[in-house]
């Protein structure tokens, strides 16, 4: 039992489907099980899909309880220590004690975090950040989230949601934020911000390769950057400048070893990625910025279930 | 020897002074010793009065070393994991490899970190901090600094220089900081910045008690502050927003437990701490702002020679 099973779990609890992924303790995941969450059943069914998944898992391989280290869940909510998930509104749910649900039916030991924390420690242990000490992931879509884990744990601090790297205020008076605050990091560069900066740029008149596309999305936007079109790249240093200033502050107080970016809008590759960098380093207090490598996150869709693994093992 | 040791020496180098204390291993000062720094006679003549220092507290006590589990030195300048001060300004350091020269003379366990570093060990474990898990100083003066200290140890990170409260950015494309960067924290809110602001309003006709002094202190402001003063006032209400976005920002990334005020301007009390706990309010994340404490720092002058001695203790 314990840090001696060769095995553990990691579920990858979704809005749609729910992943799960036998992972071994070397942390390579061995086989998976894909399926849907049908979050309308609620949590007990959604519990009761889990505990199959779990039992085919372990079926397909021969193991025995002794065998698994246990199961994490990543969550995409806002969860508490003792495994609670106070908020998860893809799911609809409220306050569910869903580590105790899973763990009464599966007769298992069940760790259960946050779906980005979860991400970030995958990273952090076999992705972009190689076993370092200090590790900070940004992922960028519709919105901005990651997580900080420090000596390969997840830091949650005194309320349990720390890492929120979305909402460091990188403009004072700036544009107010779904969470209510104004300059955000989140409100400035996550992708609705992105296609607004392209849209106000098109309504003033400027030319670009955009003007045409109806479903304008980061992904078109970095591509038409890729192309060298001229409003894309100003909205890429807009978001560059942001997302710098919010990884310096990052750098100055933990300095972390590596800066991971994950996340949709992050397949852009290096026309975002290098502007990040020189934004951050411009930023950065000298003698510090050197020491954080700023890389690419390398799992993509496996973090999930790779990092809810390592919530036990 | 090592933890089981009843006693640790803690020294605070400073540029004019050293301050050296013996420490009991429940964290409290026994004896103290103070003399001059004379930093003119080099790293070698400092040594050997740190040394004198020591051996005299240890002679007063009539201790043996097996008594003592080690010497902590805090250093005002930017030092290394193994010891080395890279930069010191105020004792004119540079590369000196003061830990190796200390254990030498000493033959006791040394260990040495930067001033505020040591200054928040300090108010972590025994000060503000009470013990808590995530803890954060900042010391407000001519500069502004600080220290991170994750479960009771200082957070170095991946240059050693982590904890650079001073230098998060408040104020993109704000004014220029000593470090080079634009809109750090210190550049906005520390003494000079507060005495221009004053200038400034003075300059501008604004009616004040302060406009008769000559020597403008922080100090001078906070007590014409305390007395109603409207531009004394309102540079407090300046200051205090901008703190409160960098207080803000570490709480949305570290949610500390408590983040503790200290260095000359703190003395000020209510007028200064209360706005910057309603301006860290303002910024701060709904579920987040009321699970950090931000208290006035508790231990004054002692936190530089008691957390020096948590180095080893």
């Amino acid at each position: 039992m314990g840090a001696q099973s060769p095995y553990a779990i990691g579920v990858d609890l979704g809005g749609t489907f729910i992943k799960a992924a036998l992972v071994t303790s070397a942390g390579k995941i061995d086989i998976q099980d894909r399926r849907p969450t049908e979050a309308e059943s609620g949590a007990e069914g959604v519990a009761a899909r889990v505990s199959e998944q779990v039992n085919g898992l372990m079926a397909r391989k021969g193991l025995a309880p002794g065998d698994l280290a246990g199961v994490g869940i990543g969550v995409p909510g806002v969860t508490t220590a003792d495994g609670m998930v106070i908020l998860a509104p893809n799911l609809n749910w409220h306050h569910v004690p869903f580590k105790r649900l899973l763990s009464e039916r599966l007769g298992l030991r069940v760790e259960l975090d946050n779906d980005a924390n979860v991400a970030a420690l995958a990273e952090a242990r076999v992705g972009a950040g190689g076993g370092c000490d200090t590790f900070v992931l940004f992922t960028l879509g519709t919105g901005i989230g990651g997580g900080i884990i420090l000596n390969g744990r997840v830091h949650h601090g005194a309320s349990y949601a720390a890492g929120e790297v979305g909402h460091v205020c990188v403009m004072p008076d700036g544009p107010l934020c779904g969470c209510g605050k104004k300059g955000c990091l989140e409100a400035i560069t996550a992708g609705p911000a992105m296609v607004r900066h392209v849209r106000d740029g098109l309504a003033k008149g400027q030319v670009s390769s955009l003007s045409g596309v109806d479903d304008l999305t980061p992904e078109a936007i970095c591509k038409a950057a890729d192309a060298g079109d001229a409003l894309a790249l100003e909205t890429i240093a807009h978001v560059a400048f942001y997302l710098g200033i919010a990884i310096a502050d990052i750098i100055v107080l933990l300095s972390p070893n590596v800066v991971a970016i994950g996340g949709g809008i992050s397949a852009a590759g290096d026309v975002l990625l290098n502007p990040i960098i020189e934004a951050t380093k411009a930023e950065s207090l000298e003698g510090m910025f050197e020491h954080t490598k700023i890389v690419p996150a390398t799992l993509g869709n496996d973090a999930g279930s790779l990092g809810a693994a390592f919530l036990v093992l």
